[in-house]
């Protein structure tokens, strides 16, 4: 069965969206543990990072120091945690947490925003990234 | 000042070394949070990972996925998390937390081992890792 982000990346499910080339796709986390918080994914469908072929996953790394910079700007962070854990959707991402403190490493934290607000906050990181270049 | 991680790097601190090459370097965590906990570091001194050059920061994911997989083999964990917080450590570390749930994403986990359980996890890891080659 495709996974929640293949679904995602086929149209067949809502993001909002920060970025996509032909490898990747970034967008909202949908439980955002603070604000801001962004996945970055492989279109490839892979459940671990380990075997995510090498020129896609560096793809994801030098997309993610792109989105880290634009999301950084857009929060005020002090810093972007970036965290892959996998024990729940069997989809390698990257997460790229905005923190204040080591407690905003806490993914109980996460919480379902209105669409208004997904939206501005999409819009806010979205942006800063067309800015960055 | 340097940071910690500098001295190691400068042979000024000792530490349980699994791999180096001209850009990085990983050894195996002080604090183990589960057995086999390693970081992956660049041998330059960058505070935030947002700032650390694309060529060094894609050679980290690069040996990573490598070192990775060699700590998955030695300790037969379920998956691998890959995590950067940095506030406590002003210098970009990625840890590599062998793990078989959720609940292993706990930094309070971490506790130093004795010398010899230290040898035995590096000596384990770094033969996976020449076994892969």
């Amino acid at each position: 069965m495709a996974s929640v982000f293949t679904k995602i990346i086929n149209g067949d499910l809502p993001c909002y969206k920060i970025f996509e080339d032909d490898l990747t796709l970034s967008f909202l986390a949908i439980d955002q543990v603070t604000e801001g918080h962004t996945l970055v994914i492989p279109k490839m469908e892979v459940n671990h990072w380990l075997d995510v072929p090498e020129e896609i996953y560096l793809k994801i790394h030098a997309n993610s120091q792109k989105i880290g910079k634009a999301v950084k700007l857009f929060t005020k962070a002090e810093r972007i945690l970036t965290v892959a854990v996998g024990f729940e959707v069997p989809h390698y991402h990257l997460h790229l947490i905005p923190a204040w403190s080591m407690g905003d490493l806490d993914f109980k934290k996460g919480k379902r925003l209105d669409p208004q607000e997904m939206e501005r906050i999409q819009k806010g990181i979205v942006a800063q990234l067309k800015a960055i270049g």
